[in-house]
């Protein structure tokens, strides 16, 4: 019959559908004000105002169907060259338009990626903790997928654990950084580090390891952190990018592949990973989202909310006594469950209707994931809650 | 490296695209009037006014982080029910919002559709003359590519070459109609057979064989030709469908799945569409169009204009001498090349500046395929054009 692997993909919720689907009955029963949901990645700060001013603009100038028509299938010219341009003026990365491939937004850049890189009985690295689609997508594409640990204390990058895992049939790193779900931003030296690794072991073997860097939070950092563009520090970099968190347009699918023009055989890898779009079934990225990046490269939304509440988050944690990843990024706190199962921590937590999700899936267990892009409000009502529970165990145990 | 199949999906341009980029180097040479592309299935009328009116009273209405957000992975409750609501409403059906999942148009669809079926060793079946990418479709998710030959005089299915092909590794059969290239209909005699010899073979080898529908020229009917519903002839069937031909969106990648609830085990099937989708790195479609569509089920763009075209395309070109079938359907006129290779005719059209494609990549040589989604203007003013072009052929021959 069908295939037994995608039914399992399609019909097993994961536990943060579930988790958010269990806080929309709960909210139904007793209020959602009462319910601290802090499950989904949902960026809740409204997109610019001029996203939907220009939207409209643009409704109303374009010929209509040279607006909703085909694009060609990397992308409109003029949005090629604006994402180019702005990427160039940013960070110098000497690319050009050639070299951008307009996507359905993050999931589809990385998909894209891992399935024109992935040659029968390659592994791809991601470096825990992850996002968990990664996996998914490696598989997929007929890969085998491996995990590095980080640093415990830090969650950065833990350097020892990552040589462990590269070998000859190691493909590609799979980088993300701001980190979903530590918010950490991998420092630049650790990022050198990563970089020599890679290039030593590229050598060793005789073929690139390439390094697939998701950034769908380069914008959302915090304290002037600086997030290193690894196209500038490593040669074989493939760039995803998604506007989903930087514009608070998750539904509407547009990013892109920036693969860099120092890659080896660069026309041959960026030819690769549109054939895998071909493939995918993605025939060109949704039209007017492409029109409307094209105008606002460098727009954001209003990060200052989520700086807002981490630090509320954070300040009111720790001072309860929990142990927590400082965030630099990203709208995540990472934050040491209270018992050793964070499964059984998520649990006692919805008693005080606290909605968590917990580390296993980021390959991370006995932590779990506050996904703070809620609204400041939310935070502020959930602190004596969070009291409450670290109160319990404190209780417990003695 | 990099993979080699997807490499060369991705740099190894369709003749389609071929032709349609040296169309454009041509019109800037001598003025886009005087060249007659017919390469591509774009379409040329504009969508409904009711299109870009909505989509700027959505914007105006809904509040921004609902309207942008993520919608649930296979679609907004609304749009399904919307969607489930036209088909029941036109079919009896018997669909509900649980059958429906919404995409980023008919490549996602039939893609999502070939990865959730495809298992180890199975056969996927296209009719011929079939699009192109269903190849591609099929050797992605790992299946084995067959094509079944057409009646060469009405490009109907032709049952007793159907046959032949089916074997106990059959998975499915990807049917199309209206059909792309041949703007045939396939007639309910005609689909009753298939039905009955798939039921047959499934019963024969205890396995069901599918049936996909890609029905993107569903409302694209002329003459009051009827498109059967397939979901009311055969339980395990799988519709595919997009609006970018009926709204003339193409370029918005808007479209859904409908699983028949009759299907063997259908939720299960509906789970395994599902999870090829998130495999593929589909998280949902476009949420904007995806509330477009919830308010426009059934309208379409002005479709008369597109049987004005096919009307003078097809009297004009059989008044020359010109082999065509007669297109129920769809924009495309297929038509018999004056030279057994299509490929050398259409290069002798060039002079004529008619630009035309090869029907080899539809598995059917010796035909080519006039995409007439174009003005009424050019078809009109191509006429003579055709007449140079068979009456060359005609003084070679005497």
């Amino acid at each position: 019959m069908y295939s037994q692997s995608m039914y399992q993909l399609g019909s097993k919720r994961s536990v943060i559908r579930e988790t958010f689907e269990y806080g929309r009955k709960r909210k139904a029963e007793i209020g959602a004000d009462k319910v601290f949901d802090f499950s989904l990645g949902n960026p809740s700060v409204r997109p610019p105002e001029i996203v939907n001013k220009l939207l409209k603009e643009i409704i109303d100038e374009m010929e209509p169907t040279a607006l909703h028509g085909y694009t060609s299938a990397p992308g409109d010219p003029a949005t090629r060259q604006a994402v180019c341009d702005s990427l160039n003026r940013r960070f110098k990365a000497g690319l050009t338009p050639d070299f951008i491939y307009m996507t359905c937004g993050a999931a589809a850049s990385l998909s894209c990626c891992i399935s024109a890189l992935c040659c029968k009985g390659d592994e791809f690295i991601a470096l825990a903790p992850y996002f968990a689609e990664y996996k998914v997508f490696t598989e997929a594409a007929g890969g085998k997928f491996r995990v590095a640990m980080p640093d415990p204390d830090t969650f950065q990058i833990d350097i020892k654990n990552l040589r462990k895992e590269i070998c000859k049939k190691t493909k590609a790193v799979i980088l993300n950084s701001p980190n979903n779900p530590a918010g950490v931003v991998y420092s630049e030296k650790t990022i050198k580090k990563v970089c020599k690794l890679l290039k030593d072991r590229s050598e060793k073997y005789g073929h690139p390891i390439y390094l697939i860097a998701d950034e769908p939070y380069r914008e959302i950092v915090f304290d002037k952190t600086k997030v290193p563009f690894l196209i500038n520090y490593y040669d074989n970099t493939l760039v995803c990018y998604s506007y989903s968190k930087s514009l608070s347009l998750p539904g509407e699918r547009i990013g892109y592949v920036a693969v860099s023009p120092k890659a080896e055989d660069a026309k041959g890898l960026y030819a690769a990973v549109m054939g895998a779009g071909r493939a995918l079934g993605y025939v060109c990225a949704p039209s007017l989202f492409q029109k409307l990046v094209a105008r606002l490269p460098e727009v954001t939304s209003d990060i200052s909310v989520y700086k807002k509440n981490r630090d509320i988050l954070l300040g009111g944690l720790e001072s309860f006594g929990y142990i927590c990843v400082p965030p630099q990024g990203a709208f995540y706190l990472f934050v040491k469950a209270l018992e050793p199962d964070a499964y059984a921590f998520c649990e006692k937590a919805k008693k005080y209707e606290l909605l968590l999700v917990p580390g296993d899936d980021f390959g991370c267990p006995g932590y779990v994931r506050i996904a703070y892009c809620v609204s400041t409000a939310q935070i502020e009502n959930s602190l004596p809650a969070f009291k409450k529970l670290i109160e319990e165990y404190k209780n417990d145990r003695s």
